[in-house]
């Protein structure tokens, strides 16, 4: 180790402190490939544990171009003008392309950026599980630990990253562009009904009335479903990030549904069952991992695979001679 | 082995040649929990694997009280009527009470059991993966090699059986009762966006305008979601087993969806990843079954995922401890 690294006690000591630069050494702890590094964060996080948990956990979807960025800025803004902090878990679509994540703070989210009470931590894209970096739970953890009241997590919102992103947070959020239908925007069945609010943005200028128009349909849409939070009525509204309209409101339903079913114990369920499926996703993920890099089973599954497709052998017998491969290792 | 019991190659000729006794004993191996009956109806099955896969493959589900067993009798007899011949692979939900499975044909399907060219074969709901029983996509196999033009399979409509049933047949019947709202109905979420056919039954007598009414909601659902096969609308009728009354239309779907999307290769694809999912999901269970019966593992997990869930570890610090666990054996 460098000596100029800081060790877990400082490291523990400086999240706790709200330090800045020791929050994101522990993240990029986390995250590092380095098994050595990587059981320094997990080190750190063990302590911070007691510490984490206080946050509002909000998610943030919503098909590329939908203008997330821009309403993370100006909602961000808005809740630091109510007295709170804020720290942005942000996927950096930049990253994958590039091959490192130096984007960010710097070109997105300018004015958020210059916030005292605010924090952004740009992931790699690349080392993410179905479009949510791996280790975003573990930030807004820490993340925690450094006394941030309002946590937003940003998916960059494709295939099955909603999904990992509505089992992280409380409240979870729908950016829809007006006009578009379902099917344009790049939205999957089964996320609107993962939503508590809906929000179509960009609504200005000549876009206000499709807007208007596109709100409607998402009411009516919303009618057939079944809510996402039990006793909680998912609504659609309209917002620019451009104008600020419609941004104050978004805040006052997330103050109302936490103080409406955190008395409950709702809230507190909630993440109860997210914190023991995420055990079982790992584990699952693990199992697979280590099945799929053994190497009888790598020599053997794509033949195998393709006679199953074709039926020539049935997915059993299959199966059978893959895990009797597994279990030799 | 007892010397009256068939042969591979007797039970594969038998089986060809349609004879349901053999027909039977044929899934009996299958489904059997000794590993040398196991062994042999995979053999069985392997040899008659090139003669499966000519029948239409017709889910149909339901939450209990709805009259599946009625509805597919009519319905069977219907289709017999057509000149084809009907293969039901159903639950037989007194198993698991009584232990044995008795019942079946006996007390249910009366009718349908008598018609000649109709096989039911009830199974075990002990044995079930998620309501479907865990050797009914090779019954169905078994079934097409024996020369049946249309399987019927049948779910017990709780939890995740939809899910599993709609992974192995190629065209997918949901049955409502009239009137009552869908969560009374015992529906999950999703349910109504894998059906290819939605139908409200019971419509009959004093039913009849309630069924009208739960008919039309139904479309009106349907419009705000996108189709369960790709260029197949699906639709909601009403229909009476008692009375006959949209038997025929049911029978007239069926064909005019085979009719349409057979030429344009969407239900070979379908089945090709029907079959490639299935080698996951087999594949995914045997791991985690090999997680599960783990004695390090069986010792550690219960206090592991306690403290995961009050939040004294993180879940991947556990996983990474039961991973360990595993790995040792």
């Amino acid at each position: 180790m460098i000596s100029s690294e800081p060790t877990v006690e400082q490291l523990v000591k400086g999240v706790r402190a709200g330090d800045r630069v020791m929050l994101s050494r522990a993240i990029t702890l986390i995250e590092s490939h380095s098994p050595q590094h990587e059981r320094m964060g997990q080190d750190v996080l063990q302590q911070l544990l007691p510490h984490s948990g206080k946050a509002w956990r909000i998610g943030i979807t919503g098909a590329p171009g939908v203008g997330k960025s821009t309403f993370i800025e100006a909602f961000g803004c808005h809740v630091i003008q109510q007295g709170k902090s804020v720290a942005v878990l942000a996927i950096d679509p930049s990253s994958k392309i590039s091959g490192g994540s130096i984007l960010g703070d710097k070109t997105r989210m300018e004015n958020l950026s210059r916030q005292e009470r605010a924090f952004i931590r740009p992931s790699p894209s690349g080392d993410t599980v179905g479009g949510v970096a791996r280790h975003t739970r573990e930030a807004m953890l820490l993340c925690e630990a450094a006394g941030f009241d309002v946590i937003l997590v940003e998916s960059i919102g494709v295939g099955q990253s909603e999904v990992a992103l509505r089992s992280m947070v409380d409240f979870f959020l729908l950016l829809l562009l007006p006009g578009a239908g379902d099917e344009l925007q790049g939205i999957k069945r089964g996320i609107i009904e993962m939503a508590d609010d809906i929000l179509i943005n960009k609504a200005d200028g000549d876009n206000k009335a499709r807007a208007a128009q596109a709100r409607l349909q998402q009411e009516a849409s919303l009618a057939c479903l079944q809510p996402a939070t039990t006793g909680w009525k998912t609504q659609a509204a309209v917002c620019s990030a451009l104008t600020g309209e419609g941004i104050p409101r978004v805040w006052q339903r997330i103050e109302k549904f936490h103080a409406e079913l955190e008395p409950k114990g709702v809230i507190a369920q909630r993440r109860q069952e997210q914190a023991a499926d995420w055990l079982s996703d790992l584990i699952r993920d693990g199992l697979q991992r280590r099945f799929d890099q053994n190497p009888r089973v790598q020599a053997d599954l794509p033949t195998l695979r393709e006679s199953v497709r074709r039926g020539e052998i049935t997915a059993v017998a299959a199966a059978q001679r893959l895990l009797a491969d597994f279990d030799r290792r």
